[in-house]
């Protein structure tokens, strides 16, 4: 069928969901007997991290996506949620099959829900709950919308339900004629621990894949040579109490996209849910990239396949196969009849019809490769790992290395690195809410969030709904928000604004014998600024116009004032946190140089390059090396103990400033005229920075002991969370709860 | 006291207020017996624009400001809004003496305020409502707050309330000691028409200066001897009554800050009103700003005279000798005891000790001439234009010369036309309105507006409180905007964002049958963009990518819609306009050439250049050239009647495009498809794009029959207002009443 379409048709075109189970499991490498992490919200309604079977199994879910890329690295960000939600001493266990296990050990998901509770409580009494201590990865899969439509238009169907459940049904059959490939790939499932089987079947490749996994009573037959039949069996079955409920029937792969299975005569099959994916223990995600894509193509090669005669029979016979595939040991060859080459074929004519890139042929390759070779494949590789009898010590390996890498950069979204440090807090931040998220421009930090039918948006970590448009607009302005603020009797910087010189000029009598400031009216923190803390001469303060007004058509000039700025968050009305920047400095310990200094401080896993994290590295360039030379130092002297050496002038944390959280010590005086401040501009989300010479003196309205020198509308809220020094203060939370305050 | 200050002081830090009367005349160039304009608001609280004595008479007060050139811009601006807010028949007497008028034609002025009311019927009877017809200026005088400090400083006084006292009582009698020279130089009521005055004096300097004016009876004496017998005089004229109330007290020169006069001695003194000005007729807004400047010096300097030793002697010699100047025909010299050389050394001595720019060393010296010549003077300019001893040809003529200058242009706001148009627009309709106005960054269009204590903030006409901050950012963003009208249903182009070719290239095979638009992500009206009218070829698909994807790291492909684009406003869920917008065209007449077609329809008071007129001046560049060759035309083609050339290719307004008011033909469905639009997105004020290929097929939301291509977060509105074609649509101020709704 394919090979009717174009050659330039979407042939990749396809929507993608992953689900991941796994077992939390605690210090003493036992499965949890903790709750479902608190802070992950109510299990109600969260969209990606729920509990399967058992209260320690949780269920990572990532929603629709249009890659199998993009489906991936969302898995990821949840997988990253989940392990930095739980308590930092427990992991997620890698493998399929559980570590050491006992019954009493599995206690059920404690949902609200009575009917889940009780249908788990079923599940018990029929299957036992060890088997259901297993954990997989389910792969759901539906064509795109373009590819289905031009499928649709060479199909000869003249309506568009029935062509999709005959090319879905199709899928399926072809799926579990050929399932025994996958089994033998990336079977995982390779050894139950002492006391989880009756049996003694050792090392094979997929307990999981085989009659000792997840399978229906023998006397449940579910045929799939029709829909109608389908439908009719699974009915019967539910009717005649086989099985509990439809969802009961644990079948490879599960027809997809109604709420009954007689709905999909009506209303079409959406897509197809494979269920056979074993945890691979070398990817912290379980899954790689290679085994979606292989997959991907696997699924579009069946579409090529020729129509079975006699589906039932032939579906017994590939069911059986794959048993016995996945109960060989993982280092031995496949069985003479388990023939590859049909969708092999298959894929590689995809391949060439449709000139997908190269990576698609090595893929393919890839599977000849292991093919060949049967210690390529996972269960093969799991095998050498195996120490007497056990597995447990490679699981504990692997499930605590993949625990330390999400532990790494906490202040990041695994994936999303390339976002703002704010953004990918927020991002984090409402995954563990539980809230839905969608970025609907990565570039622009535009974030979609909801719950139910209440929707936000948010760019920039804290640009939202909360703020009324002209306010921050106002803010940008340091003309207009001088003026609000000293309308509303804040204190501001004296000053003027000069849109000429000779104005400027005569206002020098205003400020002959004052501190100043001199600096264009645009340029923020740029080109153009003159500083005089000793008042200015008048030839020098026309010289700093000059500079002034050869980068901006307007100037201001400025009474400068003395004392340390803090920047004070706002937030809806209450300072949530005090900053102090100090400038790149190392203090000396009598014995390193400043470089070896430098270089100690540089190795916080904090800092890092390009705000990809909350502190920059500390270089040794020109600029540093000027300022230390005026200290009296080079790289190569050895600082006397206690002693500060700068390596900037300026306190930004962009030039390897330290960030040193003061929402404690500051005086509450402080943190009052701050919130006042951003409610009389009107502002929901402020940076205020004020400059205060002397913060054991209280602040007043009337006597406020500083003065405000900015507001910020976007202010940086990672800064107060990730901090050189202080406790640091936590601030997306709270603009997500205050976004949502029904959660 | 002056001199002791630094040569740098700022001598010229000063706050200045200007009042202005004015009556309404109507066309029969009688004194207009309609009401006062209803579009002006409600005389209870309108900051600028009251009533003075009679219902005709307006008064126009213009707010504190921190320079003459900001006070007279602003009474500019009152002026301009004043005069188009009149019926358009009626204009402003351009002169101080009314033209003929009778008593019965003056009536008192219809305030709400009884006590007003009663109070002006009682001026009726004490002075005649003759006498309440004749128009001034008042000039409100406060010395800069630093200025003050610095005067203090160097004063020796303890106690600054004190000190201003001093300073301002020194500077009220000086005023008065030096009064005549003003009326010598600016005197301008010069002729009372038949039946104003018993008496028959003439053409002269000032009726209104001299004691046929505005004078109280002859026993009220307050003396300006003393701060102390000033107030006890006052006091006692209104105990006895001979003032009904100490506003009733007619001097040249008035005390201000106080409600009371005994509120001087303990709150001082905080400003001067100098009355005495008379309306120039020479000048739009009744004063010049050398007139504003010259007095300003003027006060400066009579700070710097010696103090009178005979206080009230000499201020009644000095009355006597203003009186004879005011009642001395124009041309006639000075009387020889009028000596004006205390305060031209006085005037020369601050510009030099200060460093005084050219302009004021140049003020002196028209004085001077002045002095020389009475010609010179206004009054000696106006004895000029006396014909058959009346002024009301002349009066008549200045009149409705400034009443077409105030209506040229009527899009802009006189004095503010650098502003953007819809801001023009706004500040027009807000000072209509009564709101208090500030400009609190002319560049940036950033305005303050309020009415009692509700204060809004407006930038660029539309951007305002109503949306919500995160809204315009997700309207600035086309992927995102594209995203959130999908999402909600509503028709967009389909289409595809690539941050790589490889990706884009593979998109091919959904498009290859399409009209189809190749652009980079941010560009608008760009670079970089490819429209596929006919199916692209792989090949011109792939060069169209490198084209945009060298402008942009991110390209989109988007389906080509066809049909015409109309702009839609959408205000609160209402679309309010309808705009039409068709490339710069000529359309023949069968005789002119497309040159001189476009030099004609350049004519339109609507087009200018550089964004500062509703239209533009259509070019005949080589763009234009191009186009027209295009279409087998050259400049001097002569065009058959009623074909249409055009001279570009893009329908933008900017580029001499006529802007064509829909507003009515344009079917409901679409408005209403519009508004929800906006809606959906959550924007308030917002410009809907939508391509419509048939707008005689209504749209629903099932079957929108057009493709929204585009949101405008800050659309102009002026387009709406001044169209080429259709009625135009005020939106201004249905912004300002949804702003304002108390109003």
């Amino acid at each position: 069928m394919l090979q009717k379409l174009s050659p330039n048709s979407p042939i990749l075109q396809a929507t993608f969901g992953l689900e991941r189970e796994s077992l939390r499991i605690n210090a003493d490498n036992r499965v949890a007997q903790t709750s479902h992490p608190e802070n992950l919200g109510s299990r109600n309604f969260h969209p990606y991290i729920q509990t399967d079977y058992s209260e320690p199994q949780l269920e990572l879910i990532t929603p629709v996506a249009h890659s199998t890329k993009e489906a991936r690295r969302f898995l990821g960000a949840i997988t990253d949620v989940a392990v930095r939600s739980m308590d930092k001493s427990e992991y997620l266990w890698p493998l399929s099959m559980p570590p050491v296990i006992s019954e009493d050990e599995i206690q059920i998901a404690q949902l609200e829900s009575d009917y889940e509770y009780q249908y788990r409580v079923g599940l018990a009494d029929r299957y036992g709950k060890l088997l259901q201590s297993m954990s997989g990865i389910h792969y759901n899969f539906e064509l795109g919308k373009d590819l289905t439509q031009q499928l649709f238009a060479v199909s000869g169907y003249d309506d568009l339900t029935s062509f999709k459940n005959t090319l879905y049904l199709k899928l399926a059959q072809n799926f579990l004629r050929y399932r025994w490939l996958l089994t033998y790939l990336y079977g995982a499932s390779s050894l139950a621990e002492e006391g989880f089987l009756a049996d003694e079947i050792g090392c094979v490749r997929s307990i999981r894949n085989s009659n000792y996994g997840y399978v229906n009573a023998p006397d449940v037959h579910i045929s799939f040579s029709s829909l109608e039949q389908y439908v009719t069996d699974i009915e019967q079955a539910v009717a005649s109490g086989q099985l509990s409920a439809e969802k009961e029937f644990y079948s490879a792969v599960r027809l997809r996209g109604a709420k009954t299975s007689r709905e999909f005569l009506t209303k079409g099959i959406t897509y197809l849910e494979f269920r056979n994916f074993d945890l691979n223990p070398f990817e912290p995600l379980a899954i790689s990239q290679e085994t979606l894509d292989t997959t991907h193509l696997f699924a579009l090669a069946l579409l090529c396949l020729d129509d079975m005669d006699q589906v039932d029979e032939e579906l017994a016979q590939a069911a059986d196969l794959n048993n016995r595939i996945a109960l060989s040991h993982p280092h031995t060859p496949l069985p003479a009849e388990a023939d590859a080459s049909p969708i092999l074929t298959a894929m590689k004519a995809i391949v060439q019809h449709f000139g997908l890139d190269d990576y698609y042929s090595q893929l393919i390759t890839q599977v000849e490769t292991a093919l060949q070779d049967p210690r390529l494949t996972l269960s093969g590789k799991i095998a050498e790992q195996v120490e007497d009898g056990s597995l447990e010590r490679f699981g504990q390996q692997q499930g605590r290395l993949f625990h330390d890498y999400a532990w790494t950069a906490p202040y990041a979204l695994k994936g999303y690195e390339n976002m703002e440090l704010s953004t990918q807090m927020i991002l984090f931040d409402a995954i563990q809410m539980g809230l839905h998220v969608d970025i609907l421009d990565e570039e622009d930090q535009f974030l979609k969030l909801w719950h139910g039918d209440h929707v936000e948006y948010i760019k920039n970590g804290n640009m939202t709904s909360k703020d009324n448009y002209v306010i921050p607009l106002a803010m940008a302005n340091k003309v207009v928000t001088k003026k609000i603020l000293d309308q509303a009797g804040f204190p501001v910087p004296a000053g003027a604004e000069f849109a000429n010189k000779t104005d400027a000029l005569r206002y020098y009598g205003q400020v002959a014998s004052s501190a100043i400031v001199v600096k264009p009216k645009s340029t923020n923190f740029g080109l153009g600024i003159s500083i005089f803390q000793e008042p200015a001469s008048l030839a020098d303060y026309e010289k700093a116009l000059d500079i002034a007004f050869s980068e901006d058509s307007h100037v201001l000039v400025e009474e400068f004032v003395a004392g340390t700025e803090y920047r004070f968050f706002v937030l809806d009305g209450k300072c949530e946190a005090v900053l102090l920047r100090v400038a790149a400095n190392v203090v000396g310990d009598g014995s390193s140089t400043i470089r070896e200094l430098v270089d100690k401080k540089n190795q916080d896993p904090l800092r890092g390059r390009d705000h990809r994290s909350p502190l920059e590295i500390i270089n040794l360039g020109d600029i540093e090396l000027l300022m230390l030379e005026q200290q009296g130092y080079t790289p190569d002297t050895v600082l006397p103990e206690g002693v500060q050496a700068f390596l900037r002038g300026n306190s930004n944390i962009s030039t390897g400033g330290d960030s040193i959280d003061m929402t404690d010590q500051m005086d509450e005086s402080y943190k009052q005229l701050a919130a006042d401040m951003a409610t009389a501009m009107g502002a929901w989300a402020c940076g205020v920075d004020l400059i205060i010479p002397d913060r054991t003196k209280p602040a007043s309205k009337e006597d406020p002991n500083c003065t405000c020198i900015e507001l910020n509308f976007n202010p940086a809220m990672y800064l107060h969370t990730y901090t050189y020094a202080g406790p640091g203060q936590s601030i997306t939370p709270k603009i997500l709860r205050k976004l949502f305050p029904e959660l």
